[in-house]
């Protein structure tokens, strides 16, 4: 079978992340790389030496030669560069959150339900092993009916000041966590309250709760917080509680298994997500980057998360910034 | 010096577990009991081998050979009692919450500001050396100033049924981490607002969230679940994090160093609070009482926590039980 | 590019977990099944629709539609199988222990020297990201110097059973860690000494303890105790210390990120080794499997692990079961 | 009753830990205070506002306003001021190792066998309720029959110079795990081998590993390294696995539910040895002393660990020590 040919739209930190995992994965050529930065454009293309690059991403759009567009632009390019990449006929990876608002998540979903090509947001927690071995678990009946869910995804200061400008920790990671809590609940949010603090200089406040109610009468409770000290040894504290009535579960991604003390302090490296194995990144991001693609090389709509779940936790988050604005209950 | 002579009012299951503690404490005789049920009493006072024992709590305050009254009743029997105990002259030791609802504290508060006794109430936690030890590098500066708090004081659904006829979850286990918290920040709450679950067939809540926003900026939460399943391998799953402009710090009650696999499945013994150890109780709850027996010894007031502290943990959580009723949000 | 054809020898439950994993490997084609079993042959090759299938394995070797071997029979059948397999001409991924003597290793040592086709062991810690982070760690020399280091992989009864009449839990899991330990610290063993218990009725010692010292001067110590309680949590308890004269690390693969409480008990399911997710096999199983493929279809050596590797961690293990029992100190 | 009257012999800073405790602990008085460096003893004996102060033991056993004697002086000098102590009568508290060699401890022995005080080396583990519930669930059988245990207790580097020219690590921590083990199985030691390291550059050992067959069959592993990182988070890393034909238990006292992270770094606090709590030390040595004054308060005979078993954990570690210089296997 012939390689699928990806190009990218964003060449930030992950854009480039992207990039390594697409350049060693087996079936697929990294075709084309576009950013508006011309300096940063040349200093990836070469790395991976991809011939084809733009600071134009409607050049990139109009290239038959590439079959796959993944974007991984600031959130607020989301939009624009998804309807016009899902309108030009090619398949369409989106990073999460899908927009900012449900409005422009309505607006895409228009757009990708006249498209010839596949579209998926990149809820990368959908594919972490224990996050669906909880879900199979879920489904499986195995701990109830669940009435009490309870997430948090903290990150250091030092990440938190690369793209606070840019988008909240609430909506930057409680996405992640809206999203799960949705598909193992498979439950409507009825009312969402949050509050948010910002001590730092950034644009959006660094860290947020919010409670959710479902329709299901379950509590669901998000915590993102990017505010943790210099010296966390977390990469990422990630974990997550799930109450049922007659179980319960946990799922740890804070604690991934290796713990190094050294003369710099103590860190917990990333094992999970996108691990640099001897020169190849492994963990999660690759298996879902695989999984799109093997859905485009098999003709097969994705359905590990559709475009509506994607939508359906913008809305949520949004929904939870706007209390935080409001110091209200916002109903649904 | 003369053993200090204590009485108890209240002889359900932590009634007893304070008999035990008290009988061997040294400095302290056990030396009067008292309970509505005649049956209960005669065995609870055959077992300790204490001759003054009595249906009827005020003559129990009248004896003039009891110094200190512990009370360990039921709340809603709190105020009356604690009330008339500490007109009688006699130091009170009455166990939280103080009452179920702030302006019966304020009757309590009354009371004990004419009382010639010394007066506490059990916040047992406040005597716990890791919640200590958090405390002191707070107010040492070692984590800066607070911005997110989250504690989580969770129960099998076992426990949760003997006493969610008396008291909701979000009261009976959050007035802990309420107090804490209060304590840590040495802020006041701006607004609250709570969630609560009923799954069970008991009369109050089986579980609830609350979200505080301080008048220091910090937002604190709090999760108190008594739904855990029956398999469940914590005694108490409780567990605290404190995030701080320079750092955060971490306490974890519920793993507490000893897990047990054995053919009846898996469990982690109480090795902290009031723990067996060859017959007598050790833990927080013998650090507690000691305290105040010295205290009592020393003609010292108790400091460690102060009664207007236990009330403004009462008013916290009462706020929390409102908002769930009403689905609003509740301004202090 | 054509798909690689694989075959398996040995259809236990392992091998078929390899079929799982193969049949559903970009690139990869599962062509051929063999086992001495017909009935399985039967059941097994019927689930994958594999047409080539075979009670002997000499028919396999023979096919010239099979490019890739896969041995995954028990260990006293690795050495004929695997040098017959070699002088085939296939490529050949034979399944950890190598064989059972470092004799039988040598002769397979030396059928590989003048074999056409590739060959690996399959040691799957090594494709561990915790463990490939570690040894990177190692080898920048965070630690500095390695002077001590532990590994435990205890294992539930009721797997020690199933594979205690083909070989004792110290070669079985030792093996593991064996190799890694020799990995990371890149030294020698002058002294091994070791001891096993044999509570079970199976035919081989339950668990066993080893000791080595390296020509480093460091010690390393092997636990492996296939004799935990049916109530275990534990999937597979297996956890590793190394320290160094500059710093230390921590791999924990028994607590990998899932723990589940239900009416069962509780336990922690496997979401590293080869977790089933949503039908497919992923993790580090799958990533082995995968680096395999891509070196055979690359032309390229396998380097990972080498075979000599293969064999300098069983010649360890067999001089602990010498030691275990003999009693004496081994010297190398 | 009159108060105990507690002299101190040996005041390195574990000595002045006993003083703290001593000084804060009802129904005791800090009564004596000796070392042989006046000018440290002026500062501690200030510090505790003690008029009884010497340079000589003797002084102090001679001194009849002296009821109990705690010896805290370096291992070396146990012996000789052990006999004397106990031959002037006085109740003696001897901190753990007994002696450095068992001959040592026979010696101290025969001087307990004709003394008239009580007499109790200071195995602090044995007070730990973690430890005294696992016991307890062993003795109930709840585990079955111990097959295999193993231990670590493991400091950092900044401990172990501070202590490496008195005590080898394997002697000086190995100690509490040797004891422990003996007492969990209730077995006698056939052989120990043992390898040790020195990285450092001080007298004895920085750690090493001990591997014991008992008569019941179990094998026992101790670890002790005193090597950590200056980075580590751990005051101590100490933990015991304990499997048996029915179950197993784990003890953790190294991650003892406090971790902070600050600009300093990450540290787990010690919140159950003797954590200072406003001002007073708490935890498992105050139990320990408080045990051991109830004894003389009550004219019991310590019962929680005699003199015998502390002769044999001494006997055990000393084996090691031997295997460990000789190479070769101890048999008992």
């Amino acid at each position: 079978m012939k390689d699928i040919r990806w190009g990218i739209i964003g060449l930030g930190w992950f854009g480039e992340v992207h990039a390594e995992v697409l350049a060693s994965l087996p079936g697929v050529e990294l075709a084309a790389l576009c950013t508006r930065r011309p300096q940063r454009l040349a200093e990836v293309a070469d790395r991976f030496q991809v011939a084809r690059r733009t600071t134009d991403y409607r050049d990139l759009l109009a290239d038959p030669d590439v079959d796959v567009v993944g974007i991984t632009t600031h959130i607020h390019d989301h939009r624009d560069i998804a309807i016009d990449a899902l309108r030009s006929g090619k398949h369409v990876f989106l990073e999460k959150p899908m927009a900012p608002t449900p409005e422009d998540c309505d607006r895409i979903l228009a757009a990708a339900d006249s498209a010839a090509g596949s579209f998926m947001v990149g809820h990368i927690c959908r594919f972490d092993p224990r996050v669906a071995l909880a879900k199979q678990a879920i489904d499986e009946g195995q701990i109830g009916k669940i009435v009490s869910m309870h997430a948090r995804r903290n990150l250091s200061v030092k990440i938190g000041r690369m793209v606070l400008d840019s988008i909240s920790a609430l909506m930057g990671d409680g996405i992640h966590d809206g999203d799960l809590m949705l598909w193992f609940s498979q439950a409507r949010p009825v009312s969402v309250y949050a509050q948010e603090i910002h001590p730092g200089d950034n644009k959006y406040p660094d860290g947020g709760w919010a409670m959710v109610r479902l329709d299901s009468g379950a509590i669901m409770v998000i915590e993102s917080i990017w505010h943790l000290p210099e010296s966390t040894p977390y990469q990422i504290d990630a974990r997550m509680e799930v109450i049922g009535t007659e179980g319960a579960l946990y799922i740890n991604c804070g604690e991934a298994g290796l713990e190094i003390h050294d003369r710099a302090g103590n860190r917990r490296p990333d094992t999970l997500y996108w691990p640099n194995v001897f020169g190849q990144r492994f963990g999660i991001l690759r298996a879902e980057l695989r999984y799109f693609a093997d859905c485009v090389a098999a003709g097969r709509r994705p359905e590990r998360i559709t475009p509506r779940e994607s939508r359906d936790a913008v809305a949520l988050l949004a929904a939870a910034e706007q209390s935080s604005r409001t110091g209200q209950v916002v109903l649904f």
